[in-house]
């Protein structure tokens, strides 16, 4: 069920790759209609493909979170193609078993870049939690791959992620945070500690993000605007990337009324602390502070 | 240019309206599309009806926001009349001039509940702001009747308010907090220290928010979901009333490049204090605290 593009497959010389020297690679949740256009300032698939090799990279797409996967896929392969990466194979998986099998498994293990589209968040869940290909993906980004993922595919990479409840800005009633306008599933598990939201503030999320965070101080709630990364490191800093701004919200100090509350009631979540990041901004994932102002 | 409904004027003992003996009256910011429907839980126009004066309440309905102020000011005199209002009256200004004339202030000086509806924020500061009505609007409250506003009519209340930068959810690149967005004007100084934004969940307007309390620190941020208010006593309190949540950022610890980016560039504010409040919520606004969740 895999698709390859066998013209360039051999020209990627993988294990010189540079990246393949990290003990973890970078992770890169979007937040969703990043820039595509060739020319553009379109940072954020620029650096993934840095990140990836350049052009000796051999970037997988896996546009499972898509209806139409065949054409998303078809679209990141020409995107990548222009923009010069070496190899680009998209990964198909129409039923379980596809991401059980070879023809998947081996495509990733000489991939230099792995790329999640966006789509639906529970397709990615019922088609690839908990399969071979997850664990593949984990193993590539263990020996030092970059593995990106935007909108529903950025929400994945963490090892808790939303499903439901889209909290779409304009539904009036949907944007408040209320107990359980979401379920909280397992995600891949690259990320550890955190919740990832997307089209943060174009989709006026912070309710939504809220809903699950009320239940889960101890988690780092994270919103990327659209055509707007992170990239997370080894030293276990996140950047900005692109045009918008990332959302932080810290919970480890507050307090809310989640388990006093009935389902569809609105939640208060009180002592939160905020942190929004513009480009270029890092924060530290560990001490939960951002590298200060005059030194980012 | 004032249009007054002569038929139930004189029905209202005015001066003996119990709140009349308030140093201040209640003001009540509301976050727009507030539920209007009679007889379902409108939570929110049946306080504001009952803080002036129930059966014995003397509307007047400022419509001037909006650009068919006509058609506004008619909907809400039949609402409030529906709803038991003993008057209701609509001040109609077509021009600076009219909001200085006895008409409308005469209008004024027997209300016992202001209302200023939604609309275009900017109508509302070149037709309202510094007039004689501002004024009247500000004495009526003094005296201790209730002042209310709903979506733009809310974010005039304040001293401080937003006007441009729409930060309407859905317009990507739009919603991300970026110097220079929106400017803030002088609004009618009913509440002081804060900047009001309303729609606030549905049009993901954290950014806007950000963008304006960045350079200003000393505010506090309120943002008002849709068919959500707060009522602000003569205690320093706000409550929460309606189906939403209430957002309040207190930026008094935070940090922002504001002063070192251009305009157009995207901010970084770190450190704000965030509480979301559900309904029946109270939060001191001296202290900057809410009222413990196990005392409200």
């Amino acid at each position: 069920m895999s698709k390859s593009d066998d013209g360039t497959r051999l020209s990627a010389p993988v294990a010189s790759a540079p990246i393949r020297r990290l003990r973890q690679g970078p992770v890169m949740p979007i937040g969703g209609a990043e820039d595509k256009e060739l020319g553009s300032e379109g940072e954020v698939l620029e650096r993934f493909l840095e990140l990836a090799g350049g052009s000796a990279a051999r970037i997988v797409v896996i546009p499972t979170a898509s209806r139409v996967a065949d054409e998303v896929g078809s679209d990141y392969q020409k995107i990548f193609g222009e923009m010069g990466a070496s190899g680009v194979d998209v990964l198909q998986v129409e039923e379980r078993l596809d991401a059980n099998e070879p023809p998947a498994l081996d495509l990733l293990g000489e991939a230099t870049g792995i790329y999640i589209s966006g789509g639906d968040q529970s397709r990615l869940v019922s088609l690839l939690a908990g399969t071979k290909t997850m664990e593949m993906i984990r193993m590539r980004n263990a020996e030092g791959i970059i593995v990106a993922g935007t909108s529903a595919g950025a929400s994945i990479l963490s090892s808790h992620m939303l499903v439901g409840g889209s909290g779409r800005a304009g539904q009036s009633g949907t944007a408040s945070a209320k107990k359980g306008m979401v379920d909280m599933v397992a995600g891949f598990g690259l990320l550890q500690d955190m919740i990832i939201d997307q089209h943060f503030s174009q989709r006026g999320r912070m309710g939504r993000l809220l809903s699950a965070f009320a239940a889960n101080p101890g988690l780092l709630g994270i919103g990327l605007d659209e055509d707007t990364a992170v990239e997370i490191g080894q030293d276990g800093c996140l950047e900005v990337l692109g045009s918008g701004m990332v959302t932080i919200i810290d919970g480890r100090n507050s307090t809310s009324d989640y388990f006093e509350r009935e389902d569809g009631e609105v939640l208060t979540v009180i002592d939160s602390h905020l942190f929004v990041l513009g480009p270029g901004r890092r924060f530290d994932l560990d001490s939960r502070r951002p590298v200060p102002l005059d030194q980012a």
